[in-house]
This record gives C-alpha cells, structure tokens and sequence, in this order.
C-alpha cells in the first residue's frame, strides 16, 4: 500500500470528555484545563462528540462552551466540535458557531430519532444544513456511528454529498468498528482529498497506510502523545511496534464501559475526583471495578504526565 | 377479564401531526386548527410525539407550540406533550412549560442517543428530571418505544420507579407492538391506578379488556372519532366489531411509511397540500403511492369530516 493519494495531514483528534461537578453541571474551567492538556499532547480537539456525552448536554451549554474555548485562547484550527442534533436548527446554530470561530471543520452526526431513514432523507437532512449554515468555509466530516445512532451513512449517501458540495463535505469518522468499511471510503473520496478518519487508533496504522487521514479516537483522551505521536511518525521502522502498544492500552480500556473508563482514569491522574462523574444515562464505575482499573493501568506504568499541573494551574 | 382493577378513564391519545410551510417552518395556525379538529373527535391531544416528528423540532419550536396552544384556548386537561429529550435540562425546560399550564401529563421518552444503558442509569434520568421539575402537578407517563428509541423500559425500571414517585410516575404507553408486554404492564402495575395505553388502536380492545387504559395511537390523527369511540363504548356488544374496523383501516395505512401517509391523507382531505411536508430525514410519499392511497381510501368511504373548514375556519 502507498499514500500516493494521501492530500491531507495525518493526525489524531480527541473527542473530549465533558468534566461535571458532583450536580451535574458542567465544569467549564476543567474542561478548557483538559483541552489545553490534549492539545499539548498533540491531539485536535473533537469536542462535543459520543465520548463527550455531547447528547446529554444541551444546546445552549454547548454553544457557551464553545464561546469560552475561544476566550480561553484555544486556537480553532485544533477544534472539531460534533455539531449534529436531531432539529435541522440546532445543527445549524452550532455549526454557524464553530465556522465564525475559525474551527478546522465540524463532525456533524445524522439526526439520530427515525431508525430506517432514506438516503434521500439523510441528504436531504444534510444539504438542508449545509444551505442553512451558508458559509464558503464549512468543512464538514460526516459522522459513521452505527452501533450508537443506528443510522448508517452510505456510500452512494456520501458520493451524492461530494458531488453537491465537494470542498465542504470534507471528510467522515468511521466509527463502524469494520476496517473493511473504512477502506471501501478511502477507496471510493480518498484520491479527491476526502479525509477519512478511522474511529478508534486501533485502525490508525492501517487507515493511514491505505491513504486515510488518522484517527477520531475516544481513548485519545487519556493516551493522546502515543497516539499522536504514530499519527505524526505512521512511515517509521517501529510503527507496527508502536501500533501494538495502543492497542494493548486500547484493549485494558474497552474492558470497561469506555467513557466511564476513561473518566476514572483522568480523574485519579489529576487528582480531581470529580471527573468520574457522568450525567444520565451514563454512571461511573463501581468503586471496585475503578480501583480495578487504575491498579491495571499503574501496573503497566500507564501515566498522564502533566495532567494533576494542568488541571490545577 | 373483568375490568375491576380500572381506576382511570378509558381514553384514546393522538401523537399529533405537526404540519411544516413549504420552507419547513412550523405552520402555527394549522397546527391549533388540527389539535382543535381532533378534540373535537373526541382523541387527547400527546403533541410532540413520534409521528409529530418532536425530535425533528427545536425546543425553542414546542415551547412555543405550547404556549400558542394556551393562547388558543385548547384545554390544558386534554394535553399530554412529548417532552423527553436526551439532555436532562431539556426535558425538565418542555416538562415545567407543560406543568405550567395545566397539562394532564407529560410523555417522555428516555435519553436514547446511547444504547445498552443501564436501567440505573435510567433510573437516575428520570430521578434526577422529577426532582428538577419539583412540581406535585407532574403526572408523567414513560414512552416505551424499542423500535425506535431502541432504549426500553424495564418492569424492574418502572417499579423502582412507582416505589420513589408513586403519585408522579401516573402511565406508559407502550409502542414496543408485542401484547405480552402491554398486559405484563397492566399485571404488575394497572391495579395502582397505573395507566397502560398502548401504542396502537390495534390492542385497544385487549388493553381495555385486561385493565388497560386506552392507547396513544398515530393513526389517532386521520382515524379519531372511530378510535375515541371503541375507547368509550369497549363494554358494548359490538365491540369486538368496531375493533375489526378499527384495525382494517390501521392496515391501509400501515402499507405506507406511517408519517408520510396520515399527512398525506391529511393534505387531500384539509384541501392543504402543504400538509404532505415533513422535515428531513423523513420524506414525503412520492406522487403515485400518494395518489394510490387516496384512491384505496376514497374505495372505502374514508373521511375526514369537518377537517377541510376546520383548517380554513
């Protein structure tokens, strides 16, 4: 295999936990702590994703969020926040805020409600939005998430979506689960510049090697510099190697409901207990499946170097 | 069966159809006009559930809806809007409105952008809505629909449920399609005045029957007078008749996607073709199936009296 048709960087992005206070509401000033600790490791900053229970926060929190990130400094070149709802509005009114922040892109689920949806409805749904949202610097990335919204995009989907709008839809996030999925998308867009993203660093050496773009990974959030690092260095001698090690971490990670995992980890490494916090539906760890965990990971000197300063700084 | 352990009126609901302008706008005035039109027919009006298309508008949009619906002098006892969403504080925003101004109940679907959660998770949800709302007004009735959803509701959920709020967790409607679990319901529940309705005029005379409380049915909306008065007139001799009416027309339209049909029935009978609109990502029917329903309706002596003034009065 070769990147010949590789038009883009190779990267990695980290769809950001949300932190919560023990009331459930969200702690912004955490949460631009936690973006400052990725983006340092190297990662983008896919806020507002599964993995940042973006769905169970509302639309006014997200936008607010968003504001303060740009207060903060955050440089939104390094922002791909998930803008999709289900209400055609809403996706439009979080768009149109991360396009007039100067956000690299944004990843933009299907609505999520009707299982079963036409592709007519689905690109019906998404020109809707792209006419809505009327800017020339839109680049959007389309959201592959069938285990969690049930509502696949297709190829045919996606080809009829490039050829309306070529430069704004600009990539997908496959979070399939099926390597051979995300292969038949680099196949179909990647020569035109399609980024395609693989959902998990799992598949990032072999989604890179077939002219893909990197990865959108949850567990980004906890081993960012790793990840990143085989993003930035896939052409090495010790790639393969180094592609092992994250997915040994991944596979400790996925013993374990994945957010709840990765909250309990950030906040025994920052030593703020509240990060293992969930809103609603979801719930923490048990107490001894948490502490579980973060005998595993210390057993395997499994560090987040850098976090308890930032965190508190 | 007898019907001993009834504590509740016998009573049909309408999932109302939410008709949208030809730009996709919510048409306001129609709206009042088809909630007036069904009450009038004798069906409870449950805005804002699935074949409303709820999820499909903003929360801005039903705020509003409801507060035009006051306005229009709609009696609040015959209101029982959808009001769950997947973030907490959206539910608890459209549950106070409905409160507010005298709803009989809410309707509330769980957060079901995850799946695979929790029935403790589920259980927080709902805990943590009841407490925000704080109100001893709320008679919530929780939305069993794993079709669509794909998030159900467990006996053990509603149970724990009942125990914390006994007053407040008043019903379910249950659109999971399978009796089984609509007389489970009433088994463990229907003799503490818990309220069953199920989720179809299909097993309204079997829910009636086993101590059910009637059904919150989509074809409710083309269907009501019919649908209103089986769920008044269950104990009569022909009964078991009108059901056998009742479920050849729930057929008909069963041969179409369900949404896109009644509003388009709707459309031909109301004179307003903008009627057949629906948001992205569901789709109109096309021109033929359109036409061949309204033919197989017209065979039958279908009607929707009263709608075409009552849509231009």
């Amino acid at each position: 295999m070769t990147a010949t048709n590789l038009a883009h960087a190779s990267d990695a992005w980290s769809p950001v936990i949300t932190p919560f206070t023990s009331n459930l509401a969200v702690d912004t000033e955490r949460f631009i702590a936690h973006c400052r600790w990725l983006d340092f490791h190297g990662v983008g900053l896919a806020v507002f994703g599964t993995n940042s229970e973006a769905n169970s926060l509302t639309l006014g929190e997200k936008r607010e969020l968003l504001s303060q990130l740009g207060q903060a400094g955050i440089d939104p070149s390094r922002l791909m926040p998930g803008t999709g709802h289900c209400a055609i509005d809403d996706t439009v009114v979080l768009t149109r805020d991360a396009v007039d922040m100067g956000a690299a892109g944004v990843l933009m689920l299907p609505p999520f409600y009707y299982k079963g949806v036409s592709d007519e409805g689905l690109y019906r749904y998404y020109s809707e939005v792209i006419e809505r949202v009327g800017d020339a610097r839109l680049r959007l990335y389309l959201y592959h998430i069938p285990p969690v919204a049930q509502v696949p995009l297709s190829i045919e989907l996606i080809a009829r979506l490039r050829e309306a709008f070529p430069e704004m839809v600009a990539g997908i996030k496959d979070s399939g689960g099926d390597f051979a999925n995300t292969q038949a998308l680099i196949d179909a867009f990647g020569a035109d510049g399609f980024a395609v993203y693989a959902g998990s660093e799992r598949f990032l050496l072999d989604t890179l090697r077939c002219g893909g773009a990197g990865c959108i990974s949850a567990t980004a959030n906890v081993n960012p510099a790793a990840i990143a690092g085989l993003a930035a260095d896939w052409q090495t001698a010790e790639a393969d190697e180094r592609q092992a090690g994250l997915n040994a971490m991944r596979d400790l990670f996925e013993r374990y409901p994945l957010i709840p995992a990765m909250k309990a980890a950030t906040a025994h490494f920052s030593g703020q207990a509240s990060w293992a916090t969930l809103r609603p539906p979801l719930v923490e760890l048990a107490s001894a499946r948490h502490q579980e965990l973060i005998v595993a990971l210390e057993e395997r000197d499994f560090a987040m170097p850098g976090l308890k300063e930032e965190q508190h700084g």
